[in-house]
């Protein structure tokens, strides 16, 4: 059914009332000082797309080299990062669009004080097939 | 491939390089002010998810009772405004997030002096059959 996901956090903490925390594993060293939160995603009935919001404190990154078959849709929201595309850097901050094609190699990464946010789609079933 | 459209607009109106006009039929009286970039879509090689911005004038507002089988995920960027949801309306301003389900009957209108802007997701396959 339709749902609103109030905000509810701070300029560099977004957060939404009734939101799930990004389920990261325990001990997984392969991003870090990065946490999450999914608003759309199966538990709202989505079948299509996921919303999670990423944070990504100063000096941390997200999975590094990360490589996969689903495509990613980011919005930058808040702080300045690095997007790596392969062999390729780009400077990001608020507002910039990033399109991450399958099988791209990626990760982001914080520069400056301020922790890097960024709002970040991926197709539905992607989701699914991790919380089902 | 993958794309980064930097943010090139202001606080009230944003915009991207190397984006697409949002094609609103010429005519259309279904919405009021409203007008809107494309940032991800077939364009980028996306074929899941379409991310677009629409922004829509102080008094103005989306197409009216909108419904259709796709659904929406929206993040609402600057401004405020109401989002009709059937016969319920409910107070959105920056940040919030708002899932639409597939034929719930929708839409949003700007309250107060400032646009409302907002990114509003739909599934990839809405977008290839329009301008694919």
């Amino acid at each position: 059914m339709s749902t609103i996901h109030h905000f509810c956090g701070s300029e560099t903490g977004w957060d939404w009332e009734n939101v799930l925390e990004y389920p990261f594993k325990p001990g997984d060293t392969s991003s870090k000082g990065a946490s999450g939160k999914i608003m759309i995603s199966p538990q709202e009935g989505a079948a299509n797309f996921v919303f999670r919001y990423f944070r990504i404190e100063p000096g941390g990154h997200s999975p590094f080299k990360d490589i996969h078959a689903h495509d990613h849709g980011i919005l930058i929201l808040h702080g300045r990062g690095i997007v790596h595309l392969g062999k390729e850097n780009y400077e990001v901050g608020p507002h910039d669009v990033v399109y991450i094609s399958p099988m791209d190699e990626h990760w982001l990464e914080t520069t400056g004080d301020e922790p890097l946010g960024f709002l970040c789609v991926i197709p539905g079933k992607e989701m699914i097939k991790k919380i089902g």
